[in-house]
């Protein structure tokens, strides 16, 4: 790629849209500035396209992203065919299991929900297509750190911030390899409230029928319902069903 | 806004990402040309930043777009207090009505779904955050649309290609606006298989405590199990309910 192939203005307005987050709903220009690192007249003409294309509104002093921001990722998700195909396959999943039921795929360290089917609400936080969790400590993060050569999922543990969200996660960087070892051996991984104290959840690969990983599907369930020791014997007869069915579809 | 404070290439890169969808998940340079009415120069740019900023993978004819660009609309989705409040009231509000509820604000002609509590499965399309319908065929358009000023919901309804999705579908605008009138009185909107025959639903607007009208919320149901006629007696209790919680959250 030539350097003249490379949209600086564009790139730079996508890192503004990003400085938007739940801990930063409102941004002033200086503080898109602060967040993205850009200086304050780049940021400024940014916000000021958004605004005037309607992607975001601006009351003088604070930008917000407005609801037609939404078609830039529904673009992906319309344009995929993966959570359209999941979905009906997860809804009954969770219907089966009485518990949600979710599909990711990886995006350097963290996991993305492309599909969920929400049952009843176990974790404090909020997941839709979209979100993202730390795949060190997530149960399809491991099913999908463990399908990647040991040398990549090395390097992205390394890259990755190891912290001790509960008493219970793992953040040692060799045993996590070690554990994704036994992952890619059984075929499926367990997270006893690694993430979030209450929370345990299974997930196995969803793969195509030349064996290729296209993402990762899991069950999660209070820890008060469900131990951890009862969730391969609850869930996992479940989950191979839903793979099986969706290797045959993945052809 | 001068001139100087718009980026071009910014704009265009945004068209360009909104040039992806479900019935084109991979573009070539041609394409998205085509689609977006931008010179192949340009457009070539846009998706070789995108792919160079890890938004897109090429294989050397198509782009298609990577889950990086959820980032874009979960930026909104995250930044926004609306759907994280509402998700917890439609999970309950779905489960004592046994059937899907949804919560969406006015994009233009449009609607967008910015929560979704799924049980049964009672329409062919897939509806996520993000997901769109046209404003005037859709009960919680309808609602929404019932909140603006008359003359700014017809200068809507006369940008809507007002098409008849079923033999049911009204088209007609003055025919429209005197039941969106009906709306506003009577504080919901009622569909009966106007935008897909074998679906009904039936919406009530969110507002604060000032009466401002901030979203809408609905319920929908297979006119085989729930014929429209029944939507009220059956769902708007349990609406009004959800109406009331929320109102009480908006202060």
């Amino acid at each position: 790629m030539r350097e003249t192939d490379f949209v600086s203005g564009f790139a730079r307005g996508l890192k503004v849209i990003e400085a938007f987050g739940e801990a930063q709903p409102r941004l002033s220009i200086a503080d898109a500035a602060k967040i993205t690192g850009l200086d304050r007249a780049t940021v400024r003409r940014s916000l000021l396209t958004l605004s005037q294309l309607g992607y975001a509104d601006y009351d003088g002093k604070f930008f917000t992203l407005t609801p037609k921001t939404l078609r830039l990722g529904h673009a992906y998700l319309s344009a995929t065919p993966l959570p359209t195909i999941v979905q009906p396959y997860l809804d009954q999943l969770a219907e089966k299991a009485g518990q949600s039921a979710s599909a990711s795929v990886l995006d350097g360290t963290e996991i993305v929900y492309v599909a969920r089917a929400s049952q009843r609400r176990v974790m404090s936080i909020n997941l839709t297509p979209g979100s993202r969790l730390p795949a060190y400590c997530a149960s399809m993060g491991r099913v999908l750190l463990a399908a990647l050569p040991e040398a990549e999922a090395r390097e992205i543990l390394g890259r990755s911030e190891l912290k001790a969200n509960t008493p219970l996660t793992r953040t040692d960087p060799e045993e996590l390899l070690t554990e994704l070892r036994r992952v890619r051996d059984e075929g499926y991984a367990i997270i006893d409230q690694e993430l979030e104290l209450g929370l345990c959840s299974i997930a196995v690969p969803v793969a195509n029928d030349r064996g290729q990983v296209l993402a990762a599907l899991n069950i999660g369930a209070s820890a008060a319902h469900v131990p951890a020791r009862e969730m391969a014997e609850r869930f996992l007869p479940l989950l191979r069903e839903t793979q099986a069915a969706l290797r045959l579809v993945f052809r």
